[in-house]
């Protein structure tokens, strides 16, 4: 193994060592069995401290890459050629942010085609400001203190009655409030998981996710998703070669394909996972987008070894931060414990906020005429891609998202270009994949497919 | 190393070896340096697999209490010794947040000595509720959507004012806006440390804060806090020994104790910091109830080596989840990328009440009058605690806490139950130290002092 160490740089030596030895196994050994130059060696050849090569072999070994055998030395890892092709933890994670970023700042004037939010001009804010109104007036509590430790009572007791026609029996003791989605995954990360541990994702998927699993270590690998949930025959395939602590799965109205899991799909999920022995985090933030209840997973399981996440982000405010996660009961003593270490609560304002328009019937209205504006959008959205011959991954039966694909052949560059070129920002589409591997396919937002600027960048790319 | 190794019990066969390897540390070897059994040798004893015992050194090794010396074997680390005496993450974590759980669940009917935060009538309603009713109907971004991932730059600006008159020059692009002080430190935990890392805090201290860092698994060491700061000797000695990445030092009106850092104190711990280096997260959430400013770290430092910490959530409402971290520019885009993906944003509606309270002044008149009230009770509590001849650590300047012992030798359980009978819920003061000694020390918050119940409970304990 020869290494470049240069003493003058500001980057210290251990790390300087671990990069060229990351390179090192990809280039020469990542089949496993190898063995590395002894800490020795390689100290003595490069006149360096024998701390350093100590450092930089032991981030190896916690990054799944080398396994010590003590007496014997360090070997490159069977599961090295897995790991290695993925992007390191900080470009992968700096690559989604920026993603993010983007998305946030794109100028006011251009379009948001590819974001994961509903039009200002969607927004109807009378029932949500009245509900605002009344919690400022009537309750001192609400405005002043904080929540309790797994969020109020009566907010459990409604999400256990919206929970009922979905068939998922959680009584309030399993529902955990949460400061939103990202939080509730953050939580369920940080309760379930250890750096180096193995994650299963859907590719294409939730990239906020795979950044935040990165920011944990842990070691993501994606399972293709198709039209009708995770691929099996490949998940199958994937489980003979790791062991996964967790399967995250969204199963309705997925991000970014708008494909839904059959029940049959859902059910062979399930078999692998008690077969494996893995979790399962079911995210439906977008359940309410839904005309009539699909299988969820959690409803299958009995919230045994299913975490399941709902979210009043994508339809009622993304500004006031309310979700929960569903839960085993065994499990939530452990979860709130650390939501209060990292937290203290969530708002205990914005839960009585959603609580007032839950029990005033305004929340299911509002859903209903999302649910019938969504569905409109939708079949334009699909009209328009066919007319234009895009290739289109899985017509939505509702929900936000088209995963599409333009009929000529163009680099996800190009494709970034003739957007910009017609005001409209996109999601880049490789950040969706688990492996970030460039790709012409994009998300669109069918809420916003009305803009004629939608339409001329549709048109211009077939 | 004679371990109990138990087939049919459901702990896994590594975590036992683990356990029992860590009491025959305790036992045997803490001052570091014995080696321990080969991983061969072991596995034949006790007729088990060698990846058992090689997945519990692995470990301990990354517990920091075992070294491996590749080509030789396992041995006790030098540091074993500090750290074996911690209580384990778990044990520590579980009775941190059982100290949260209880003050939380608290009968409504007792009254809230040892809690954190103001009685609920203290709390005005009419600024805030006008700041409320004034976003919902003004701001349809501010009700509806996603805040920025920095948080508002308005609101920055107002913060940036708000720092002057502390002599801390952060201009608004190192401002990040958090959910809150714990959020704050959730956020830069992640950013600063690794698992295994050390960090000093103040002992006694903020226990939310010791619970979060064992979560994190890092090695929480104590430095006693006195009434000018930071016992400054004693920190020399234990830099002596270990090479910390972080000091936590809640400079102002400090939690246990209301003593507040001297000039002398701060420059000499930034000098140790320097000559150490390590980072200062400087925890001044109760900033607001201080009449006249006094020498901040951030001042000192210029935000070099300080994060600075502030927050809502005690003056103005614990329910908005609304606070900042001041920071060296440089860090900005890391922490909030962290941020994003744990939680996409802040609350965007909290932030937008926050700068209404700011911009039209109200804010700044409310935190007037809870000086004045603070002062007032501070005055009360101390000759109250006097008077029945208490000890008292310091005599605070401010604040809302007091860090008090009764005149008679008294079992914390002894005193937990003598409150219980005069209807006062206290936080157990062994808590707030790093190590989780027994103490009869306790805290008490000044702002319940002239409730019967407190004046009863103080006397009748001495």
């Amino acid at each position: 193994m020869k290494l470049k160490v240069n003493r003058d740089s500001p980057t210290p030596i251990a790390q300087q060592i671990e990069t060229g030895a990351r390179a090192w196994i990809a280039a020469h050994g990542a089949g496993g069995g190898r063995r590395l130059p002894s800490i020795r060696r390689l100290a003595a050849t490069h006149n360096i401290s024998r701390n350093a090569v100590i450092e930089a072999y032991e981030r190896l070994v916690a990054a799944g890459l080398v396994r010590s055998r003590p007496g014997s030395g360090f070997y490159i890892a069977d599961s090295a050629a897995a790991l290695i092709s993925q992007p390191a933890a900080t470009n992968g994670l700096e690559e989604v942010t920026n993603g993010l970023w983007g998305l946030f700042n794109a100028n006011e004037h251009t379009l948001k085609l590819g974001c994961g939010w509903l039009p200002s001009d969607w927004r109807e804010g009378d029932d949500l400001t009245h509900a605002i109104r009344q919690v400022a007036r009537k309750s001192r509590s609400g405005i002043f203190e904080y929540s309790t430790p797994q969020g109020p009572q009566d907010l459990r007791d409604l999400i256990q009655e919206r929970l009922r026609p979905l068939a998922i029996n959680a009584n309030a003791q399993q529902i955990v409030m949460t400061g939103g989605g990202s939080h509730s995954l953050d939580l369920l990360v940080r309760m379930l998981l250890e750096p180096g541990d193995v994650v299963f994702v859907e590719s294409p998927g939730y990239y906020n996710l795979f950044g935040l699993l990165r920011l944990q270590r842990i070691h993501v690998v994606g399972v293709p998703r198709l039209a009708d949930g995770p691929d099996i025959e490949r998940l199958e395939a994937l489980l003979a070669q790791f062991q996964p602590k967790l399967f995250y799965i969204n199963s309705v109205f997925h991000n970014p394909t708008g494909s839904t899991i059959t029940p049959a799909v859902a059910h062979r999920v399930l078999q692998l996972a008690q077969q494996h022995d893995f979790q399962i985090v079911e995210d439906d933030i977008y359940a309410d987008f839904q005309h009539a209840p699909t299988t969820r997973l959690a409803a299958l399981d009995g919230l045994n070894r299913v975490f399941y996440l709902g979210s009043f982000s994508k339809s009622l405010s993304s500004s006031l931060r309310v979700g929960f996660i569903a839960c085993p009961l065994s499990r939530v003593q452990r979860l709130v414990d650390i939501k209060m270490l990292t937290s203290i609560s969530a708002s205990r304002f914005a839960e009585q906020v959603v609580t007032t328009m839950l029990q005033n019937g305004s929340y299911r209205k509002l859903a209903e005429r999302l649910r019938g504006k969504l569905s409109y959008q939708m079949a334009l959205a699909l009209n328009m891609l066919k007319k234009a011959n895009w290739a289109i991954h899985t017509e939505p039966a509702g929900g936000m998202f088209v995963w599409a694909k333009p009929p000529v052949d163009m680099t996800p560059e190009a494709l970034t270009e003739l957007a910009e070129r017609c005001s409209v920002t996109l999601s880049p589409g490789h950040l969706f994949f688990a492996d970030h591997q460039p790709t012409p396919w994009i998300r669109i937002n069918v809420s916003y497919i009305q803009d004629p600027r939608a339409k001329e960048f549709i048109e211009l790319a077939s």
